[in-house]
């Protein structure tokens, strides 16, 4: 059931380069990315020259590029952690497979090194099953099946659009609970996979996740920026967002999304408390966020993941507008990304 | 976050005994069994004295016991693994757990014992969180939390009323599945306890479970038997039944349902082949059952898990009753145990 026939050129791997410097990350990974094309974009907001290391198959991509196709004034969409999304829009592959740069392969717990790689692709690639929880996680994975219970009609499954990776050693916790634990590290291994069930709403991270490009490439976008964003993971919830619009169109255009393995080993970077004193307003726009996508409805006439962007857009803009600013600039983003992605896609 | 403080005296394991003989079965057990109370009933239809060993703390129960509380008339709905509803109908405490006498304890991927029965504790006495789904599993378990984006205001959760454990080496399969994969064993051990998100259905499997009596306990109930059911799991559905029964329940009432830890260690009983001759009614009905409960709604006046299934009796006799004859004896069964219920409770 988890025969998997991907070849390597329908994937590509994007890298934000958050620090010019990718030498010791790229080593740490040569192994597995090696076989694959790498598009590595380098978060406009930073200085100095990239660094790549030879042997590699890749295009980068800088502040000028994105100035060029995109023009200057949108540019700013695609600093820091967003500056991902440029390769999204310019690959042509089915899959995107995306790893943070402090990131480096896990070991399972038998000691062998993770292929992150080949685990999202096997996510990606089996089918789904968002309409019913099989409590014996992932059915197709090997040696796994379906309970006793499970309806035959279910078995099939659907495709699966996003498979969401997960983290060794530093998790990805919001800033006031990595400041309170500053010592808490993830040291629990879940050889597991599992769909998350239709309806659910979940807290997607960007650090570690694959997507099928062709199915709901235009809804992982960048949009939501909170007004004094930083740098780390933690001082932001741009992917949170992204990850809630692409539930909301993945339970409506009937795909799966998957979660669990294959881990990454976070290596620590920045610090929370001093994070803490920026007045995150992660956590109280999350309680607007939240309620809201979780009720979010679309319609029988959005058809494609374009039409549902645009859809939640006009929602977001309608029905938090009123409460944040950051709400209206969301839904103006959602707008020109779908915008965009449409113009590049009729260019090339 | 952890910490439980349940005493020893507010759990009794129920034990359905199948066959006689239930002593390899408790010398197994009796390092975790031995400080609780156990309610061992012998399955009303099989013959022969039950065979307990010394040094546990029991009361059994027979066919003449359940005849005198229920009256000769309703005994047959304690037949075969039934018989273990009459146990949680008699007890007073707090926590049932029930595990079937074809399993004995697992071990984990260190080899150590697995205690199930603090684990299920563990899963019931702290909370669970329903309403958003935690990627890092269960954030009460120790070295876990919540991940970045989860709303603040639903990390206190609410309470969970039932605990799904799992198993190893032969999983809860359906007999089709369990005939064509005879070899098939399940040997992933995944170290993860997860909230099952409201509104998401799922197949409870009897074999390993534990639950809050005084939320859900009238929601546990025997009411749905195949018409040609069997003596092995695989040849019935009841507890799947029941368990989207309770599921609905607990999303009504704002309960949570957890599934994962704790393994069992199944052993083989029975021949799946021979199970298949007997034209399994499960796979035909599960395809009725499962959009029912799916689309299941309960009314505000649904205040305690006896109006719930009061209510969701009525609608199986309205909406499937006319499909097939098992579900009207299903809802009369349904409204019979609620009655039993209330007299026994009323009476002691």
């Amino acid at each position: 059931m988890s025969q998997v026939s991907v070849r390597d050129d329908e994937v590509d791997i994007v890298i934000a380069a958050i620090e010019p410097d990718l030498t010791s990350f790229l080593e740490e990974w040569r192994a597995i990315f090696s076989r694959f094309h790498l598009i590595i974009i380098k978060d406009p907001d930073i200085k100095g020259e990239l660094k790549i290391p030879g042997g590699f198959n890749y295009d980068t991509y800088t502040k000028a590029d994105i100035q060029q196709i995109i023009g200057p004034s949108n540019a700013a969409t695609f600093s820091g952690y967003s500056c991902r999304y440029f390769g999204s829009l310019l690959s042509k592959k089915k899959y995107i497979i995306s790893i943070d740069d402090d990131c480096i392969p896990a070991k399972d717990t038998k000691g062998i090194q993770v292929d992150a790689i080949a685990q999202h692709i096997n996510n990606l690639s089996t089918p789904a099953t968002p309409f019913f929880f099989n409590t014996l996680y992932d059915p197709f994975c090997k040696g796994a099946d379906f309970v006793r219970g499970y309806p035959f009609s279910l078995r099939s499954g659907v495709s699966c659009a996003i498979s969401c990776g997960l983290w060794l050693n530093l998790a990805d916790l919001d800033a006031p609970t990595q400041a309170l634990k500053p010592e808490l590290r993830n040291t629990r291994y879940v050889d597991a996979v599992l769909t998350v069930p239709a309806r659910a709403m979940m807290p997607l991270s960007g650090i570690n996740i694959a997507f099928d490009r062709e199915l709901v490439g235009p809804a992982l976008l960048p949009s939501f920026k909170l007004a004094k964003e930083g740098k780390f993971r933690w001082e932001t919830v741009e992917d949170v967002w992204t990850g809630m619009c692409v539930k909301v169109v993945c339970d409506h255009l009937g795909y799966g999304v998957k979660t669990g393995l294959p881990y990454v080993w976070r290596k620590k970077r920045g610090d929370a408390i001093e994070s803490l004193k920026k007045e995150w307003e992660g956590v109280k726009l999350m309680e607007e966020v939240v309620p809201f996508f979780q009720s979010m409805k679309l319609t029988p006439a959005a058809k494609t993941a374009e039409d549902c962007v645009i859809e939640i857009a006009a929602a977001v803009k309608e029905q938090l507008g009123r409460i944040d600013p950051v709400f209206t600039r969301a839904a103006d983003s959602m707008v020109e990304w779908v915008q965009l992605w449409k113009t590049v896609k009729t260019r090339t």
